[in-house]
Protein backbone atom coordinates (compact mmCIF):
# COMPACT_ATOMS: atom_id res chain seq x y z
CA UNK A 1 0.00 0.00 0.00
CA UNK A 2 2.91 2.55 0.78
CA UNK A 3 3.70 1.93 -2.64
CA UNK A 4 0.64 3.13 -4.06
CA UNK A 5 0.22 6.21 -1.86
CA UNK A 6 3.78 7.24 -3.13
CA UNK A 7 2.68 6.97 -6.49
CA UNK A 8 -0.36 9.39 -5.73
CA UNK A 9 1.88 11.73 -4.36
CA UNK A 10 4.11 11.77 -7.34
CA UNK A 11 1.09 11.84 -9.85
CA UNK A 12 -0.26 14.93 -7.76
CA UNK A 13 3.28 16.62 -8.75
CA UNK A 14 3.58 15.71 -12.13
CA UNK A 15 -0.55 17.10 -12.55
CA UNK A 16 0.84 20.27 -10.91
CA UNK A 17 4.10 20.84 -12.62
CA UNK A 18 3.18 22.03 -16.42
CA UNK A 19 1.57 24.95 -14.33
CA UNK A 20 4.85 26.33 -13.03
CA UNK A 21 6.00 29.43 -14.31
CA UNK A 22 9.43 30.76 -15.15
CA UNK A 23 9.66 34.25 -15.33
CA UNK A 24 12.47 36.60 -14.99
CA UNK A 25 12.14 38.91 -12.17
CA UNK A 26 15.43 39.56 -10.40
CA UNK A 27 15.59 41.16 -6.76
CA UNK A 28 11.61 41.13 -6.66
CA UNK A 29 11.74 37.33 -6.27
CA UNK A 30 15.79 36.82 -5.37
CA UNK A 31 16.83 33.78 -3.04
CA UNK A 32 18.91 36.57 -0.62
CA UNK A 33 21.77 34.66 1.75
CA UNK A 34 24.04 36.41 4.09
CA UNK A 35 27.52 34.88 3.74
CA UNK A 36 28.71 31.95 2.63
CA UNK A 37 28.24 28.22 4.36
CA UNK A 38 31.83 27.46 3.57
CA UNK A 39 32.58 30.66 6.16
CA UNK A 40 30.13 29.10 8.78
CA UNK A 41 32.30 25.41 8.32
CA UNK A 42 35.25 27.43 8.66
CA UNK A 43 34.19 29.07 12.08
CA UNK A 44 32.56 32.36 10.38
CA UNK A 45 30.21 32.63 13.49
CA UNK A 46 29.62 36.34 14.08
CA UNK A 47 26.61 37.91 12.64
CA UNK A 48 26.53 41.03 10.83
CA UNK A 49 23.34 41.21 9.27
CA UNK A 50 20.33 41.89 11.75
CA UNK A 51 17.27 39.86 11.54
CA UNK A 52 15.57 43.78 10.97
CA UNK A 53 17.55 43.34 7.52
CA UNK A 54 16.94 40.48 6.57
CA UNK A 55 12.99 40.50 6.81
CA UNK A 56 13.32 43.19 4.92
CA UNK A 57 14.42 40.63 1.42
CA UNK A 58 12.31 37.40 2.29
CA UNK A 59 9.59 35.96 4.63
CA UNK A 60 11.00 32.36 4.39
CA UNK A 61 14.01 30.50 5.25
CA UNK A 62 16.44 29.24 7.52
CA UNK A 63 19.47 30.18 8.80
CA UNK A 64 21.76 30.74 12.23
CA UNK A 65 22.22 33.48 14.53
CA UNK A 66 25.25 35.23 16.33
CA UNK A 67 27.65 32.78 17.63
CA UNK A 68 25.56 29.51 16.56
CA UNK A 69 22.94 30.69 19.42
CA UNK A 70 20.66 29.05 17.94
CA UNK A 71 18.83 27.69 14.52
CA UNK A 72 16.41 29.97 12.67
CA UNK A 73 13.11 29.82 10.92
CA UNK A 74 11.29 32.49 9.28
CA UNK A 75 8.03 31.87 8.76
CA UNK A 76 5.35 34.41 7.55
CA UNK A 77 7.73 36.74 7.43
CA UNK A 78 8.22 35.81 11.33
CA UNK A 79 11.73 35.02 12.37
CA UNK A 80 12.01 32.37 15.09
CA UNK A 81 14.76 31.02 17.23
CA UNK A 82 14.80 27.43 17.64
CA UNK A 83 17.62 27.19 20.78
CA UNK A 84 19.56 25.05 23.00
CA UNK A 85 16.64 23.15 24.54
CA UNK A 86 14.77 22.88 21.39
CA UNK A 87 12.30 25.63 22.71
CA UNK A 88 11.38 28.36 19.75
CA UNK A 89 10.67 32.00 20.51
CA UNK A 90 10.82 35.06 18.14
CA UNK A 91 13.98 36.71 17.42
CA UNK A 92 14.74 40.57 18.42
CA UNK A 93 14.75 42.48 15.33
CA UNK A 94 18.44 43.27 16.18
CA UNK A 95 19.31 40.28 16.65
CA UNK A 96 22.64 39.00 14.21
CA UNK A 97 22.96 36.11 11.85
CA UNK A 98 26.26 35.13 9.93
CA UNK A 99 24.49 33.22 8.23
CA UNK A 100 20.76 32.76 6.73
CA UNK A 101 18.88 32.18 3.04
CA UNK A 102 15.65 34.28 2.56
CA UNK A 103 13.32 34.59 -0.10
CA UNK A 104 9.33 36.05 -0.38
CA UNK A 105 7.89 32.70 -1.10
CA UNK A 106 5.39 32.72 -3.37
CA UNK A 107 4.84 29.29 -4.89
CA UNK A 108 3.83 27.90 -7.86
CA UNK A 109 2.77 24.41 -6.86
CA UNK A 110 1.21 24.17 -4.10
CA UNK A 111 -0.34 19.64 -3.75
CA UNK A 112 -1.87 17.31 -1.49
CA UNK A 113 0.04 14.92 0.39
CA UNK A 114 -2.30 12.17 1.45
CA UNK A 115 0.16 9.46 2.60
CA UNK A 116 2.88 8.74 4.81
CA UNK A 117 6.29 9.35 2.92
CA UNK A 118 10.02 8.81 4.29
CA UNK A 119 12.81 11.56 3.94
CA UNK A 120 13.72 9.74 0.82
CA UNK A 121 10.87 9.41 -0.69
CA UNK A 122 9.87 13.08 -0.32
CA UNK A 123 13.11 14.37 -1.66
CA UNK A 124 13.43 12.12 -4.55
CA UNK A 125 9.87 13.36 -5.49
CA UNK A 126 10.46 16.69 -5.30
CA UNK A 127 14.04 15.98 -7.54
CA UNK A 128 11.91 14.66 -9.84
CA UNK A 129 9.82 17.84 -10.57
CA UNK A 130 12.82 20.29 -10.24
CA UNK A 131 13.11 20.29 -13.65
CA UNK A 132 15.27 22.84 -13.73
CA UNK A 133 17.62 21.34 -11.50
CA UNK A 134 20.61 24.53 -11.87
CA UNK A 135 17.77 27.10 -10.44
CA UNK A 136 17.36 27.21 -6.81
CA UNK A 137 13.78 25.75 -5.52
CA UNK A 138 12.45 26.89 -1.96
CA UNK A 139 9.82 23.83 -0.51
CA UNK A 140 7.71 24.13 2.42
CA UNK A 141 5.46 21.37 3.78
CA UNK A 142 2.78 21.97 6.45
CA UNK A 143 0.88 19.39 7.73
CA UNK A 144 0.85 16.46 9.63
CA UNK A 145 4.36 14.99 10.66
CA UNK A 146 4.68 11.16 12.05
CA UNK A 147 8.00 11.36 13.03
CA UNK A 148 10.81 13.86 13.23
CA UNK A 149 14.32 13.92 14.45
CA UNK A 150 15.94 17.72 14.24
CA UNK A 151 19.05 19.27 16.45
CA UNK A 152 19.93 22.59 17.32
CA UNK A 153 23.69 23.90 17.35
CA UNK A 154 24.50 25.43 21.17
CA UNK A 155 25.90 29.06 21.23
CA UNK A 156 29.77 29.21 20.90
CA UNK A 157 32.64 31.03 22.07
CA UNK A 158 35.91 32.59 20.87
CA UNK A 159 37.99 31.35 19.84
CA UNK A 160 35.22 29.36 17.25
CA UNK A 161 35.86 25.52 16.41
CA UNK A 162 34.81 24.74 12.80
CA UNK A 163 31.46 23.42 12.63
CA UNK A 164 32.37 19.74 11.97
CA UNK A 165 33.66 20.02 15.60
CA UNK A 166 30.44 22.17 17.17
CA UNK A 167 27.94 19.29 16.03
CA UNK A 168 29.53 16.83 17.74
CA UNK A 169 27.81 18.43 20.48
CA UNK A 170 24.64 19.87 19.66
CA UNK A 171 21.37 19.09 20.95
CA UNK A 172 19.30 16.33 19.33
CA UNK A 173 15.02 15.93 19.59
CA UNK A 174 12.73 13.72 18.13
CA UNK A 175 9.09 13.83 17.91
CA UNK A 176 6.19 11.87 16.56
CA UNK A 177 2.71 12.89 15.39
CA UNK A 178 3.43 16.50 15.35
CA UNK A 179 1.23 19.06 13.39
CA UNK A 180 4.22 21.53 11.96
CA UNK A 181 6.25 22.82 9.38
CA UNK A 182 9.29 21.73 7.46
CA UNK A 183 10.84 24.10 5.12
CA UNK A 184 13.91 25.08 3.40
CA UNK A 185 15.81 25.23 -0.28
CA UNK A 186 17.21 22.90 -2.39
CA UNK A 187 20.48 24.41 -3.87
CA UNK A 188 21.93 22.85 -6.94
CA UNK A 189 24.97 20.58 -6.30
CA UNK A 190 27.69 23.09 -7.80
CA UNK A 191 26.50 25.64 -5.27
CA UNK A 192 28.71 23.52 -2.72
CA UNK A 193 29.82 25.87 -0.62
CA UNK A 194 27.64 28.75 -1.05
CA UNK A 195 24.79 26.14 0.41
CA UNK A 196 24.01 23.17 1.54
CA UNK A 197 24.07 21.05 -1.78
CA UNK A 198 20.46 19.10 -1.72
CA UNK A 199 17.99 20.10 0.47
CA UNK A 200 18.48 22.31 3.93
CA UNK A 201 15.24 22.03 5.68
CA UNK A 202 14.11 23.41 9.14
CA UNK A 203 11.27 22.61 11.33
CA UNK A 204 9.07 24.46 13.75
CA UNK A 205 5.74 22.90 15.27
CA UNK A 206 2.17 24.39 14.56
CA UNK A 207 2.36 25.93 18.27
CA UNK A 208 5.64 27.65 17.67
CA UNK A 209 6.96 26.24 20.88
CA UNK A 210 9.91 24.45 19.33
CA UNK A 211 11.88 23.26 16.15
CA UNK A 212 15.34 23.01 14.83
CA UNK A 213 17.80 21.64 11.96
CA UNK A 214 15.79 18.65 10.33
CA UNK A 215 17.79 15.67 10.68
CA UNK A 216 15.31 13.42 9.44
CA UNK A 217 11.38 12.96 9.10
CA UNK A 218 8.50 10.91 8.06
CA UNK A 219 5.39 13.01 6.84
CA UNK A 220 1.62 12.15 7.21
CA UNK A 221 -0.09 14.34 5.70
CA UNK A 222 -0.12 17.96 4.55
CA UNK A 223 0.19 20.48 2.18
CA UNK A 224 3.33 20.32 -0.28
CA UNK A 225 4.42 24.19 -1.60
CA UNK A 226 7.49 24.81 -4.03
CA UNK A 227 8.30 27.65 -4.92
CA UNK A 228 11.91 28.55 -7.49
CA UNK A 229 14.06 31.76 -8.45
CA UNK A 230 16.90 32.09 -11.20
CA UNK A 231 18.19 35.24 -9.11
CA UNK A 232 20.38 35.47 -5.81
CA UNK A 233 21.33 38.04 -3.75
CA UNK A 234 24.81 36.85 -1.94
CA UNK A 235 25.58 39.62 1.03
CA UNK A 236 29.46 38.71 2.24
CA UNK A 237 30.47 40.39 5.44
CA UNK A 238 33.60 42.35 5.31
CA UNK A 239 34.69 41.09 8.55
CA UNK A 240 38.53 40.37 9.05
CA UNK A 241 37.17 36.57 9.67
CA UNK A 242 35.90 36.25 6.80
CA UNK A 243 38.78 37.57 5.03
CA UNK A 244 41.20 34.99 6.80
CA UNK A 245 39.20 31.98 6.03
CA UNK A 246 39.98 29.81 3.70
CA UNK A 247 36.75 29.20 2.00
CA UNK A 248 37.40 26.75 -0.66
CA UNK A 249 38.78 24.26 2.20
CA UNK A 250 35.26 24.86 3.69
CA UNK A 251 33.54 24.03 0.55
CA UNK A 252 33.82 20.27 0.30
CA UNK A 253 30.56 18.79 -0.26
CA UNK A 254 31.01 15.72 1.88
CA UNK A 255 32.30 17.69 5.01
CA UNK A 256 28.94 19.99 4.79
CA UNK A 257 26.87 16.84 4.15
CA UNK A 258 28.37 15.60 7.08
CA UNK A 259 27.65 19.27 9.22
CA UNK A 260 24.30 19.21 7.90
CA UNK A 261 22.82 15.72 7.82
CA UNK A 262 24.06 14.01 11.05
CA UNK B 1 65.59 50.64 -11.96
CA UNK B 2 62.94 48.09 -12.77
CA UNK B 3 62.95 47.03 -9.14
CA UNK B 4 62.93 50.58 -7.90
CA UNK B 5 59.59 51.93 -10.16
CA UNK B 6 57.68 48.86 -8.88
CA UNK B 7 58.37 49.47 -4.90
CA UNK B 8 57.21 53.25 -6.04
CA UNK B 9 54.13 51.66 -7.02
CA UNK B 10 53.69 49.41 -4.38
CA UNK B 11 54.21 52.15 -1.83
CA UNK B 12 51.65 54.38 -3.60
CA UNK B 13 49.24 51.24 -2.96
CA UNK B 14 50.11 50.82 0.45
CA UNK B 15 49.82 54.73 0.92
CA UNK B 16 46.08 54.35 -0.49
CA UNK B 17 45.05 51.29 1.11
CA UNK B 18 44.14 52.91 4.43
CA UNK B 19 41.35 55.07 2.44
CA UNK B 20 39.40 52.42 1.42
CA UNK B 21 36.00 52.11 3.13
CA UNK B 22 33.88 49.11 3.51
CA UNK B 23 30.41 49.86 4.07
CA UNK B 24 27.16 47.78 3.40
CA UNK B 25 25.71 49.01 0.48
CA UNK B 26 23.52 45.92 -1.05
CA UNK B 27 21.32 46.54 -4.34
CA UNK B 28 22.99 49.72 -4.95
CA UNK B 29 26.54 48.52 -5.17
CA UNK B 30 26.56 44.77 -5.98
CA UNK B 31 28.72 42.71 -8.67
CA UNK B 32 25.82 41.58 -11.12
CA UNK B 33 26.58 38.87 -13.17
CA UNK B 34 24.72 36.80 -15.62
CA UNK B 35 24.59 33.21 -15.78
CA UNK B 36 28.05 31.50 -14.74
CA UNK B 37 31.17 31.16 -16.17
CA UNK B 38 30.68 27.52 -15.60
CA UNK B 39 27.68 27.26 -17.72
CA UNK B 40 29.90 29.09 -20.60
CA UNK B 41 32.23 26.44 -20.40
CA UNK B 42 30.25 24.27 -21.04
CA UNK B 43 28.70 25.88 -24.16
CA UNK B 44 25.87 27.82 -22.45
CA UNK B 45 26.03 30.60 -25.14
CA UNK B 46 22.79 31.78 -25.71
CA UNK B 47 22.24 35.16 -24.77
CA UNK B 48 19.35 35.50 -22.01
CA UNK B 49 19.53 39.29 -20.58
CA UNK B 50 19.82 42.19 -23.22
CA UNK B 51 22.61 45.04 -22.74
CA UNK B 52 19.88 47.31 -22.40
CA UNK B 53 18.93 45.36 -19.00
CA UNK B 54 22.68 44.54 -18.02
CA UNK B 55 22.98 48.41 -18.52
CA UNK B 56 20.79 48.98 -15.77
CA UNK B 57 22.88 46.99 -12.91
CA UNK B 58 26.21 48.93 -13.67
CA UNK B 59 28.23 51.02 -16.16
CA UNK B 60 31.75 49.14 -16.01
CA UNK B 61 32.22 45.67 -16.80
CA UNK B 62 32.55 43.01 -19.08
CA UNK B 63 31.53 39.52 -20.60
CA UNK B 64 30.89 38.04 -24.20
CA UNK B 65 27.70 38.19 -26.75
CA UNK B 66 24.76 35.88 -27.95
CA UNK B 67 26.73 32.75 -29.34
CA UNK B 68 29.82 34.11 -28.52
CA UNK B 69 29.71 36.61 -31.15
CA UNK B 70 32.56 38.99 -29.60
CA UNK B 71 33.87 40.06 -26.49
CA UNK B 72 32.16 42.79 -24.52
CA UNK B 73 33.87 46.20 -22.40
CA UNK B 74 31.58 48.30 -20.32
CA UNK B 75 33.03 51.79 -20.09
CA UNK B 76 31.49 54.47 -18.77
CA UNK B 77 27.68 53.06 -19.05
CA UNK B 78 28.24 52.50 -22.39
CA UNK B 79 28.35 48.48 -24.14
CA UNK B 80 31.43 47.65 -26.82
CA UNK B 81 31.27 45.08 -28.84
CA UNK B 82 35.16 43.68 -30.12
CA UNK B 83 34.85 41.28 -32.77
CA UNK B 84 36.96 38.72 -34.31
CA UNK B 85 38.53 41.43 -36.56
CA UNK B 86 39.40 43.25 -33.34
CA UNK B 87 37.01 46.01 -34.25
CA UNK B 88 35.34 47.81 -31.66
CA UNK B 89 31.65 48.86 -31.83
CA UNK B 90 29.11 50.51 -29.30
CA UNK B 91 26.57 47.47 -29.28
CA UNK B 92 22.82 47.48 -29.62
CA UNK B 93 20.56 47.84 -26.13
CA UNK B 94 18.71 44.74 -28.04
CA UNK B 95 21.67 42.78 -27.92
CA UNK B 96 21.79 39.63 -26.07
CA UNK B 97 24.33 38.53 -23.70
CA UNK B 98 24.82 34.76 -22.36
CA UNK B 99 27.24 35.51 -19.79
CA UNK B 100 28.48 39.41 -18.48
CA UNK B 101 28.94 40.77 -14.99
CA UNK B 102 28.95 44.88 -14.46
CA UNK B 103 28.84 46.92 -11.08
CA UNK B 104 28.41 50.47 -11.03
CA UNK B 105 32.39 51.47 -11.06
CA UNK B 106 32.72 53.43 -7.53
CA UNK B 107 36.53 53.73 -7.12
CA UNK B 108 37.87 54.20 -3.47
CA UNK B 109 41.49 53.57 -4.73
CA UNK B 110 43.03 55.82 -7.27
CA UNK B 111 47.02 56.09 -7.77
CA UNK B 112 49.17 56.34 -10.77
CA UNK B 113 51.49 54.59 -12.37
CA UNK B 114 54.56 55.62 -13.50
CA UNK B 115 56.73 52.92 -14.31
CA UNK B 116 56.45 49.86 -16.47
CA UNK B 117 55.28 47.11 -14.87
CA UNK B 118 54.38 43.82 -16.60
CA UNK B 119 50.98 41.91 -16.13
CA UNK B 120 52.66 39.10 -13.08
CA UNK B 121 54.22 42.35 -11.07
CA UNK B 122 51.15 44.00 -11.68
CA UNK B 123 48.63 42.07 -10.81
CA UNK B 124 50.86 41.03 -8.02
CA UNK B 125 50.81 44.29 -6.33
CA UNK B 126 47.09 44.45 -6.49
CA UNK B 127 46.68 40.98 -4.70
CA UNK B 128 49.06 42.45 -2.09
CA UNK B 129 46.91 45.23 -1.68
CA UNK B 130 43.30 43.13 -2.09
CA UNK B 131 43.18 42.76 2.04
CA UNK B 132 39.67 41.96 1.97
CA UNK B 133 40.58 38.30 0.17
CA UNK B 134 37.01 36.91 0.00
CA UNK B 135 35.41 39.63 -1.73
CA UNK B 136 35.56 40.96 -5.38
CA UNK B 137 37.19 43.67 -6.98
CA UNK B 138 36.99 46.16 -9.71
CA UNK B 139 39.79 46.96 -11.25
CA UNK B 140 40.39 50.14 -13.97
CA UNK B 141 43.75 50.99 -15.71
CA UNK B 142 43.61 53.80 -18.28
CA UNK B 143 46.56 55.05 -19.73
CA UNK B 144 49.93 53.90 -21.96
CA UNK B 145 50.32 50.16 -22.49
CA UNK B 146 53.65 49.57 -23.90
CA UNK B 147 52.82 46.22 -25.20
CA UNK B 148 49.00 44.37 -25.17
CA UNK B 149 47.95 41.13 -26.42
CA UNK B 150 44.31 39.64 -26.91
CA UNK B 151 41.85 37.44 -28.08
CA UNK B 152 38.29 37.47 -29.62
CA UNK B 153 36.47 34.67 -29.61
CA UNK B 154 34.36 34.02 -32.34
CA UNK B 155 30.78 33.91 -33.34
CA UNK B 156 29.43 30.11 -32.79
CA UNK B 157 26.63 27.84 -34.57
CA UNK B 158 24.67 25.02 -33.05
CA UNK B 159 25.29 22.60 -31.47
CA UNK B 160 27.91 24.72 -29.82
CA UNK B 161 31.21 23.27 -28.68
CA UNK B 162 32.43 23.47 -25.58
CA UNK B 163 34.62 26.81 -24.63
CA UNK B 164 37.98 24.95 -24.26
CA UNK B 165 37.19 24.01 -28.20
CA UNK B 166 35.94 26.83 -29.22
CA UNK B 167 39.37 29.07 -27.62
CA UNK B 168 41.46 27.17 -30.01
CA UNK B 169 40.19 29.23 -33.44
CA UNK B 170 40.30 32.66 -31.61
CA UNK B 171 41.13 35.49 -32.98
CA UNK B 172 44.15 36.78 -31.56
CA UNK B 173 45.91 40.30 -31.80
CA UNK B 174 48.82 41.92 -30.48
CA UNK B 175 49.53 46.32 -30.18
CA UNK B 176 52.70 47.76 -28.47
CA UNK B 177 52.20 51.80 -27.35
CA UNK B 178 48.45 52.08 -27.43
CA UNK B 179 46.35 54.54 -25.64
CA UNK B 180 43.95 52.22 -23.84
CA UNK B 181 41.76 51.26 -21.03
CA UNK B 182 42.31 47.97 -19.31
CA UNK B 183 39.40 46.77 -17.14
CA UNK B 184 37.62 43.91 -15.23
CA UNK B 185 37.40 42.21 -12.09
CA UNK B 186 39.13 39.94 -9.30
CA UNK B 187 37.49 37.20 -8.14
CA UNK B 188 38.13 35.02 -5.57
CA UNK B 189 39.42 31.44 -5.71
CA UNK B 190 36.10 30.05 -4.26
CA UNK B 191 34.16 31.71 -6.50
CA UNK B 192 35.78 29.64 -9.54
CA UNK B 193 32.69 28.57 -11.31
CA UNK B 194 30.61 31.35 -11.00
CA UNK B 195 33.53 33.49 -12.80
CA UNK B 196 37.21 33.73 -13.26
CA UNK B 197 39.51 33.10 -10.31
CA UNK B 198 42.02 35.75 -9.96
CA UNK B 199 41.57 38.24 -12.89
CA UNK B 200 39.72 38.62 -15.94
CA UNK B 201 40.51 41.63 -17.92
CA UNK B 202 39.01 42.92 -21.12
CA UNK B 203 40.37 46.11 -22.92
CA UNK B 204 39.72 48.76 -25.43
CA UNK B 205 41.79 51.26 -26.93
CA UNK B 206 41.43 55.17 -26.31
CA UNK B 207 40.32 55.80 -29.75
CA UNK B 208 37.18 53.22 -29.03
CA UNK B 209 38.54 51.26 -32.59
CA UNK B 210 39.71 48.13 -30.91
CA UNK B 211 40.03 45.65 -27.74
CA UNK B 212 39.14 42.17 -26.47
CA UNK B 213 39.76 39.65 -23.69
CA UNK B 214 42.98 40.50 -22.39
CA UNK B 215 45.94 37.92 -22.20
CA UNK B 216 48.97 39.50 -21.66
CA UNK B 217 50.09 42.73 -21.35
CA UNK B 218 53.50 45.59 -19.90
CA UNK B 219 51.64 48.55 -18.86
CA UNK B 220 53.82 52.04 -18.97
CA UNK B 221 52.28 54.74 -17.35
CA UNK B 222 48.26 55.49 -16.03
CA UNK B 223 46.01 55.92 -13.75
CA UNK B 224 44.48 52.53 -11.73
CA UNK B 225 41.58 52.68 -10.02
CA UNK B 226 40.13 50.07 -7.57
CA UNK B 227 36.51 49.31 -6.47
CA UNK B 228 35.10 46.63 -4.59
CA UNK B 229 31.71 45.37 -3.03
CA UNK B 230 30.28 42.47 -0.90
CA UNK B 231 27.13 42.67 -2.81
CA UNK B 232 27.02 39.98 -5.28
CA UNK B 233 23.38 39.47 -7.49
CA UNK B 234 23.60 36.25 -10.09
CA UNK B 235 21.03 36.33 -12.77
CA UNK B 236 20.65 32.61 -13.95
CA UNK B 237 19.39 31.71 -17.35
CA UNK B 238 15.93 29.95 -17.10
CA UNK B 239 16.62 27.72 -20.26
CA UNK B 240 16.76 24.30 -21.09
CA UNK B 241 20.75 24.61 -22.18
CA UNK B 242 21.44 25.95 -18.52
CA UNK B 243 19.25 23.09 -16.84
CA UNK B 244 20.69 20.67 -18.77
CA UNK B 245 24.33 22.17 -17.99
CA UNK B 246 26.61 19.42 -15.64
CA UNK B 247 27.85 22.48 -14.01
CA UNK B 248 29.83 21.29 -11.64
CA UNK B 249 32.29 19.60 -14.73
CA UNK B 250 32.25 23.57 -15.38
CA UNK B 251 33.93 24.22 -12.88
CA UNK B 252 37.22 23.08 -12.76
CA UNK B 253 39.84 25.60 -11.90
CA UNK B 254 42.41 24.10 -14.14
CA UNK B 255 39.92 24.35 -17.72
CA UNK B 256 38.94 28.15 -16.66
CA UNK B 257 42.14 29.32 -16.52
CA UNK B 258 42.97 27.23 -19.62
CA UNK B 259 40.40 29.01 -21.17
CA UNK B 260 40.53 32.51 -20.49
CA UNK B 261 44.53 32.67 -19.85
CA UNK B 262 45.91 31.00 -23.54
Amino acid sequence: MHQDRELTFATALASHHQEQQFTPDEHAHEYYQTSLLSAVMQGVYDGTVSIGQLLEHGDFGLGTFNALDGEMVVLDGIAYRLDGDGKASVASDSALTPYAAVINFEPTVSLSLDASINKGGFEGELDAMAEAKNLFYAVRFTGLIKHIKYRNVLRQERPYKPLLEVVKTQAEFELNDVKGTILGFRCPDYAVGIGVPGYHLHFISDDRTTGGHVLDYVLHRGQVEIDHTSSLHLELPETQDFSDANLSAGASADGILKAESN
